[in-house]
């Protein structure tokens, strides 16, 4: 124990360490937070904590995309408004939203919950391939439009499906090019998103 | 209500709104961060919740210093073997804990809680200068030792208490150059803040 954290009140240096776990959160940004925090009225901080001890008891995995979801199936797989022939696979909730919030997707989704990372020793049985065929085999889904990030496990991945899927008999297209590489698609702005969705390409 | 909304289920939401109040999170650090906790253990998100519904109510300002602490008097006002005689006066705990982490300093402290700013109507009555002045009337102090940052309303508050406090037989001294202008105190590196705290100068 040095002598700095002799002086900062256990409570609080708890807390900065627990911030400490969030990405892109260092030391000084956590003890930044956790002061600012501090200074402000008890109120906000209680619910903050509320939001995050509720998280993850109102919030369950769609049992047919797999997107995080008060309810299941979530609101998008029960909208029968949307195009139920046309799933777009992507490798986390956060990119649901990023397409959702270009504005011009009109059908339904497929959370893959990772990348293809054999390194890290994350195969097709570690994310939802598996469920991907089975939606498959159920016989409505006529396109699957492919939108991993250009990042090199992303690009991986939408090989290993293109692969895998090439013998069916529907459509596999991905997102065009339009997005730059290397970028993480949650981080595109909306706009160049929505061209990317547009001008999607055929992928065989 | 927007497309996006919809599709965010309520309790991902109010954490993202609930993130966004901390100072430089934004919308998108806000949703990153969200998602992020949600996909790890709920564990965690309870342990960070807990931390938060409990720090406001263990901890409380020290009624000598007013720095934040468990106790009162706090660690540094309790502890003997730090000179007494010397009071360094900082705007926030966070700089007492820059100073702290420089390692070199062992007087006590007088958190300010701001600094002068007649356009967001601080004036003395708003920060701690009444304090400081009856702990100096009390007799022990002998050195009232001014960090505050070198910023604009910090050199302001500065020369106030140099004013205020000229009159007095005690020392009166600046944390010294060495601080890059402009910059706050408590993102300077502990090596130039150590340097700064050593060849601290006369202010009169």
């Amino acid at each position: 124990m040095n002598m700095t954290s002799q002086v900062i009140p256990q409570a609080l240096e708890r807390l900065i360490q627990d911030l400490c776990k969030l990405p892109g959160i260092g030391q000084k940004t956590a003890s930044r937070l956790a002061l600012n925090i501090l200074r402000r009225p008890a109120g906000e901080a209680r619910e903050l904590a509320n939001a995050l001890a509720e998280l993850h008891s109102s919030i369950q995995l769609c049992s047919c995309c797999f997107t995080f979801s008060q309810n299941d199936p979530c609101a998008i797989c029960a909208d029968h408004k949307r195009d139920q022939a046309l799933v777009c696979v992507v490798e986390q909730p956060g990119d649901l939203l990023a397409i959702e919030n270009a504005g011009n997707y009109r059908g339904h989704y497929h959370i893959l919950h990772g990348v293809l990372s054999p390194m890290d020793g994350i195969g097709p049985a570690e994310i939802k391939v598996k469920e991907l065929e089975a939606r498959i085999n159920s016989g409505t889904i006529k396109e699957v439009f492919i939108a991993t990030s250009s990042t090199v496990p992303g690009e991986a991945t939408a090989s290993f499906l293109l692969d895998r899927l090439q013998h069916r008999a529907i459509r596999i297209t991905r997102l065009a090019c339009g997005i730059p590489m290397g970028m993480d698609i949650k981080y595109a702005d909306k706009h160049t998103l929505a061209r990317a969705i547009e001008s999607r390409s055929e992928s065989r």
